[in-house]
């Protein structure tokens, strides 16, 4: 009896309970993502309004390295969002499903870029991946 | 004077007024640790749910890990515990702490597994040092 | 059209709405500066009254660290937030911008040393800087 | 005049010097590389050969982990060779950046999937971008 | 067919080959063990000679804890161990795995707290995994 | 007999001896701190001769974040090199060692910023502390 099975069959037979459970965080979702996106618009706000060059350049090279070029938009923000998986920023995880989500990334997809991330950053990052779970399901819930 | 004993003082013309606040955290602690085991218990499920193999045979492996081996279980769960600790993730420190409580460590092997984390981790790893015995003050509280 | 300029053009054209938007924490601020505050005491407290030396001494030595020496207490608070920033530890850098304030950093200096922490630490800080100017602003609106 | 111009034009101006300078570690890349891939090779051998399931099924996971699945081959290449570069790895770049290159990742693409771990890792990331590159000059000049 | 199975049969197709391979290292060992213990005195000597009051103690406190006490010499140096790999420093996962060899530990147990490192860590610890088997063969070839 | 006495004593009783041993490293000092330097510059070309405009401007952010504005040249030069401390990046940490002593900083300031990255960062700090004080010792030595 291998490992590999035993989290398999366990998923399966509490799949009927999790669908149910798994409806919960959407209640809420709308208003969590929300507020984060409203600290994040409000705080950068007040970070570039500060006049610091060095500061004010690092944010729009941020912008600037996500643009389409050698590799297109959906890759590049895969490279984001594992990046930010294995140094564990839940903030920058989710900004970067959003935008993933926005490039066309679907389902599968994510859980094997997931899956990247918590082989290379190991069992450290699974509370992370459950944020990050849970915020994919929230966005994908919530209305458009 | 050495800076090694001036803690040890103040804590110990502190103690009364701490016994009294160390209590407080007690009320509310039972939800708090509740909260955090049904979160984790919720999002397992929906990450086991989809189908990745990967991400799956990682929680096996993840469980696998800590088995008794050449290294009994309690020695296995404080070197996950201390990796934790240096790691600075409070949701494993959390974990970890559960697993060894019922591994058996008491407070004295509790405290000197912590200062391993905090010496080779540094100072940084205070933040979580003081969320580390919030939790074990608050299972330790807990009813069983 | 260089990336530099953008964002602080952006930042111009916000800059009514952002002072009213920054005036928002402000209100509740002094009860998360307290209650962080409160946290980190009772928690150090109960910490300390445990008899293990190695993590009393080492509380004592993270305090005699940032003792004026052959540098300043501004350098070395500034050093100790940086050090704080590119290792993503909150609650180290709002203990750290609440001493620099003490030992007179300003708000130039402040973004200076941020965007040190940014540079070497790279966008993965982000979240964190917005965070420690949150903490900023609120200590500064504060009552003394 | 922007800091972001003066690099590029240094750069215009050495390039005939650096042209030759480029030519130089290719003299014994060869040998580095072949060095690194032998070492890895035996170790690999010595850790698979000690009867440790944990290890072993790790090991085969991480192989799996960037199998074709939703997302190709090429792909997976990339998020395991930003997820080293921003964990500062410098044998885990050398090999993804080697599987890269079989998968038909060019200079250009190269370049951008750095330039993402650049940005979010931080300019602590530069030494190992220096590594990187000198390694991709290595395989390049490499004969097949 | 499961990937757990897969180095498994690798590995023993190929322990001839090792068996010789291992034999290697062992030939120049002694001197890099030497060469690494003589850095290391040196330097920590150059270091402490030095009249800096914070870094002598914290050289002390770092002697001090690994001391027996409500834990033995045996489990504190495999949580140092352990520690050391997740952080990924060579030095550091070296000069425990001598401190733990002195402690009695045996392959098995060195194996068992690898296994922990690598699971915790991720993919990550891999090449340091290598250079700490390396490590290990080297002092137990090594003469007395 | 406290801990942290221990050490100073152990330090002064060797003076003599280490004296002569620390002369030794100056003899191929030179050697090696050239050596890091050409790398350095060679590899910045050929990184640089690449035309991707966001790895070129990284490169000026990171010149231009040390110029002296509201801190100093030497304060924000001494930012860097505890966050290359706390961070473990080897060259980093010789970058700013050389950068600091060109700008003023003398033996016991580098100490004293040495023991916040030690206490911040912890004893995974010390493998990187020998290599720093090592650095600084052959530039010391090298001819001006």
């Amino acid at each position: 009896m291998s490992a590999g099975k035993r989290p398999a069959r366990a998923a399966a037979t509490k799949k009927v309970a999790t669908k149910r459970a798994s409806a919960k965080p959407a209640a809420k979702a709308p208003d969590r993502v929300k507020e984060f996106g409203e600290f994040r618009r409000r705080m950068n706000e007040r970070i570039l309004e500060h006049d610091n060059q060095v500061v004010r350049r690092f944010f729009a090279l941020d912008t600037q390295t996500y643009k389409a070029g050698a590799l297109d938009l959906k890759t590049k923000e895969l490279l984001g969002l594992v990046a930010s998986m294995v140094l564990r920023c839940d903030d920058c995880i989710s900004y970067h499903i959003a935008q993933c989500r926005d490039a066309g990334v679907n389902r599968d997809e994510f859980f094997e870029a997931f899956s990247v991330g918590l082989v290379v950053g190991g069992s450290i990052v699974i509370p992370h991946l459950r944020r990050a779970v849970d915020f994919l399901d929230q966005i994908e819930t919530a209305p458009a």
